[in-house]
């Protein structure tokens, strides 16, 4: 089921900007219970994305609306949002007036074996490189083609994600995934200044740090620095919260802050469901 | 007129991978007279953007057979080739079997005053920076985030293009032009190893320059070092050379070197138009 700027349709325009230029924006967000789980916070990162952008937000109430109309008899599912800069303009020069387009589309839930949440998941480095635009920094923008050519290194099935350098060597992300790390009972994530993606589950991770005495510091890491981590895990809105037990071949044991993020994070699904949705 | 997959049609599945992650490349083509002008350096450039993105190459038969249908009746026109990883896979991960979608269609030639190729254009240095990374520079992908964003800085009609700089202050290129300078009887332009698009043009130039005994110099350079060159000139497949009168507030004279490969430029067209084709 796919609406595109209200209306079901499987296609869009050849000359939508999203097509010629991945002239756009997304937000994965999990449905349960036909509620899409904190959507409050994906539509905020989609609103200050689509200023970074300079593209027009469609607004808060429209896109409610929609995700409304999709999720509501669903079960389990992902809802897919999409936002590009519409059709028009002349190459990469933009239409004078910007028409949005919007895409919401939902999607069978990934069915990850329990053991991944519980026992952590094995994991490797990637050769392809997060390139480095503090213009791009952070926002869930269309350009994904690092991501793509990080995720096409292997086909093991045993191996869950992988873990992308930037091209300073410095350690970023999954290819779909925040990553934290705890080291002598301190709690450290990358920082996303110059690549990498402002994950939802990673913005609660360091609401829930500085509520429980692991203030998250971010910063700048080696492969080294991530190979002597105490603790490891991922993150996103679809996996929630894995352990990682592996990276190349080095093993990490699940630790007890790990586990203590993994029992509080549902309470911060709780408060931004809205009730009325 | 826009041929998809062989048919014509003017939408494309919301699940095409183009759409969904910028996954895919494309080139810009001049039609003079119904034919593509460098059509057999275009598909070659083509074909190594495949190979670098894991995208299987849908074959320099069919993709010339469709160019002609396209094309024959034209007189002078844009040709635009799109192949993307077609639909498929799971997130990021493509499909074990991927499809090239492949998307060709024709656009009117932009009708640009003859005195920007006979007296020079203005431009301007963009804000917005090219990111750095080996693994997509040189080559013409979808993932054009910062040239849109670049080219939206300024809305001026007096200004024909944005110079752009890496976010190391090294200069690149124009937001859809190669940049060249010469500098006491030598031709220099920008090493694209590590950002940056392998023009048409810019390889031909470099030929021209080689056989006129302006071996052209490939390096990395400053705004200051820009900004003192004697001569400037952009190029395109579209444009192909105009000169720079003007860089922000720093005027520049049209100069013989400049000139002189203008001359030659068309040459290399002949040749490598199929007379077959």
């Amino acid at each position: 089921m796919i609406l595109v700027n209200g209306e079901y349709k499987d296609q869009i325009d050849l000359s939508d900007r999203g097509f010629q230029y991945g002239d756009g924006l997304f937000e994965t967000i999990a449905v349960r219970d036909g509620k899409p789980v904190c959507f409050d916070r994906h539509l905020a990162r989609l609103k200050a994305g689509c200023e970074r952008l300079l593209i027009p937000f469609p607004g808060t109430e429209l896109l409610t609306l929609e995700a409304q109309q999709l999720s509501r008899e669903a079960t389990d599912s992902v809802l897919k949002i999409i936002l590009t800069r519409g059709s028009g303009g002349r190459g990469y020069r933009q239409p004078d007036i910007i028409t949005t387009t919007r895409v919401l589309s939902l999607h069978p839930f990934p069915e990850y074996p329990l053991v991944y949440k519980n026992e952590g998941v094995v994991t490797r480095f990637c050769n392809t490189r997060l390139g480095i635009n503090p213009a791009l920094a952070g926002i869930k923008h269309l350009n994904r083609l690092e991501q793509v050519l990080a995720r096409a290194e292997w086909s093991d099935p045993f191996i869950q994600e992988g873990i992308m350098l930037d091209v300073n060597d410095q350690v970023i992300e999954g290819t779909m995934t925040n990553l934290f790390y705890v080291k002598n009972n301190r709690l450290y994530t990358s920082s996303i200044d110059q690549s990498g993606i402002a994950g939802i589950i990673r913005g609660i991770i360091i609401q829930i740090g500085a509520l429980i005495g692991y203030p998250v510091v971010e910063h700048k890491f080696t492969r080294e620095q991530l190979l002597s981590a105490d603790e490891l895990f991922l993150t996103n809105s679809i996996i929630e919260i894995w352990p990682v037990r592996q990276v190349d071949n080095t093993a990490f044991e699940k630790g007890l802050i790990t586990e203590q993020i993994q029992t509080i994070l549902p309470q911060f699904y709780n408060e931004t469901i809205k009730d009325d949705f």
